[in-house]
């Protein structure tokens, strides 16, 4: 399976992936999904938002047990990020058949469109759709960088764009949703385990930093008559890290930008944004307002003024936990040792579902933790390790 | 003579001036000038370099005591920056009429023509050319950010592009070239001097710091497993300052540009440029040196690859002692009382031309320091000391 799709959309030069949405390279990996379907003689069927699905079993008889994760990746992305969930539902479904299991629920597999939302701005955009978390006007008004929207994309890819929108009787079909995917951290790495259940995805959220200082010449101004923004977000810069590190968060300034950015100029504005993650809400909440105070008392001393907006926010999502512990019952090692249990910064369709449906996830081991890029990886005996899980975990949803 | 010039090039919205080289703001400053000096029947001449000229006495008698600056300027520029030193050419002159002074040495005016480079990217465009400091091959490859030339831009505007280069037969008629100009900061401000004289114009240069870190989602990457450049880069930012401070020099990073530069991705690469002056060279090289060792030194603790690169670097132009010590006897007040000698961090025709010409600058006094910026400002007392301060120099050179 790994051949066929490893070479679709590959970059020759960077070895990293550009599979986004509705493009050529998506269309090949979905005909790759539904051949995969037709030769294990699964029931290969596109819902209205188009998501893949491939049914052992009747899709009408409900309480299915659904398996599958997304195709699509970020410009330059790795080769596991997406592709290791579906690759191993599949692996998991040979498996299960292998081993002679007869399964008294429907199972499926999917391929969720859109994940990373990497053409149109919005990450999950199939799993939205069909959970009623994106309305269609929003849906209708997204656009790629040319300026192509959603509806445009869908329709030269050969799907109805008409057609999208929430589909509660094909989640009320779903009794759990599991979804297998490459650790995005460094979790398991120096752990012996090549498998860890979530407990839940890191509330999150972005707040843009504006510094408003004074546009002056950097040759002629003396230090001390300077209204410096640059000094600020620095600043602000170096006590993000210092407060996350304290708390056990994240916070992250990636992105900056500058006015007028000249080299003899002193800035008039530096705009910054922050991202910060934490386990959970008082500690996220804490973390953003020191950094917040860190911000405005450096702004006092530099003369700037500091304005801060929230640009996003999504709270914590916590798997189910009646689900989280079956799964945990059923990978549980010889002599009772604990599968991990780890929470993640990063959003996936699991969360989506999880509203709406009993949800759950499985990480497999990533050595460097390296995410959204050529160089992520998963050692072939973790992978392998992931699939036996998966078909375990199947198994035993699905047999019980 | 401030009411008709006022209005030239002025942007109704920012009240900043847009006299940018061989525009038609430029022009009419221009046709201003020339007016100027056919009102008080001077000899008017344009040079080969597009410099414009108003001569009392015969230029060809040598030894001519020569004043002016520019009128042009930056974008959205203030009032004084270039302008002053023209207007306070006229008054001057009209000053020693009233006076019934008669000069002994030629006098002429200036207005050198783009003098802020701002169009072109290079700055003292008119001078460089005059004193051989800008090759042919190079100003003929200037080309401003539409592409068009300067040669096109100086045919367009009337003037002969072929006719331009090195003019020593004109400089070797200057016997002293004193350039009146607004101050640029605030050494002034906090004095009971409306004038100052130029000492020298700092050495000051350019540096690329590149930052080279690993690029991870900014969501799931522990802050153990990261490569962040943007902590390098903001600890070498207040660096900067602080030990620019603590030398009595000036160092700004006022650039920067990020890779990927996206809100939930750690960069791969932050590029920050440092503009850096010193009232000496030794000063300078002392300040860059601990600024790069501090970049140096943070980037092994945070695992970042920090390459520099001097893009640009002038060494400092002391104006000539004799004429400046000659200007401070001119100006010195009742009871001995010194005028104050100030450097400089920016760049001044006087500059260019001090390689060949004794040359001398005078400050007129900033209140806010604010220089490029439409609030620029000078009082209008401190002006017409300006004026009196020239006309006592023009006075005391030409009539010695």
């Amino acid at each position: 399976m790994w051949r066929d799709l490893g070479a679709i959309g590959r970059d020759k030069d960077s070895g990293g992936y550009r599979r986004l949405a509705w493009t050529p390279a998506d269309a090949d990996c979905r005909a790759w999904f539904r051949a995969q379907a037709e030769t294990r003689g699964l029931a290969y069927e596109v819902d209205r938002n188009g998501n893949q699905w491939a049914w052992l079993g009747d899709p009408a008889a409900g309480d299915a047990v659904v398996t599958g994760s997304h195709l699509d990746s970020v410009p330059d992305g790795g080769a596991f990020d997406g592709p290791l969930g579906v690759v191993s539902s599949f692996a998991a479904l040979d498996e299960l058949r292998a081993r002679g299991v007869r399964p008294s629920r429907p199972l499926a597999i999917v391929n969720f469109g859109d994940e990373e939302g990497a053409r149109f701005g919005l990450a999950c955009v199939g799993s939205r759709l069909t959970a009623g978390q994106l309305g269609l006007d929003k849906a209708h008004a997204l656009r790629d960088a040319e300026g192509i929207s959603l509806a445009q994309a869908m329709e030269r890819a050969g799907y109805d764009p008409e057609a999208i929108g929430p589909d509660p009787e094909r989640l009320a079909r779903i009794g759990a949703f599991v979804e297998l995917h490459v650790e995005q951290g460094r979790a398991l790495a120096d752990t012996d385990d090549a498998v860890g259940i979530a407990s839940a995805i890191w509330p999150h959220g972005r707040w843009r930093f504006d510094f408003h200082g004074e546009a002056n010449h950097a040759g002629t101004t003396r230090i001390e008559d300077r209204r410096d923004p640059m000094l600020t977000y620095a600043n602000t810069v170096l006590a993000a890290r210092k407060k996350a590190r304290l708390a056990g968060a994240l916070a992250t300034f990636g992105k900056v930008s500058v006015e007028p950015n000249g080299v003899n100029a002193i800035p008039s504005l530096v705009r910054g944004w922050l991202d910060s993650r934490a386990a959970d809400q008082g500690t996220l909440d804490l973390v953003v307002a020191e950094i917040e105070k860190a911000a405005v008392e450096r702004g006092e001393r530099d003369g700037i003024d500091v304005r801060i907006t929230r640009e996003s926010f999504t709270p914590v999502i916590e798997f189910e936990h009646a689900l989280r512990d079956e799964l945990g019952r059923i990978l549980g090692k010889d002599g009772g040792t604990a599968v991990p249990v780890l929470g993640t910064g990063a959003g996936h369709d699991a969360g989506i579902l999880s509203g709406a449906v009993p949800t759950a996830m499985l990480f497999v081991r990533n050595p460097t933790g390296v995410s959204h890029s050529p160089a992520e990886t998963a050692s072939e005996d973790d992978c392998l390790a992931g699939v036996t899980a998966l078909a375990d975990v199947l198994e035993g949803l699905a047999c019980r």
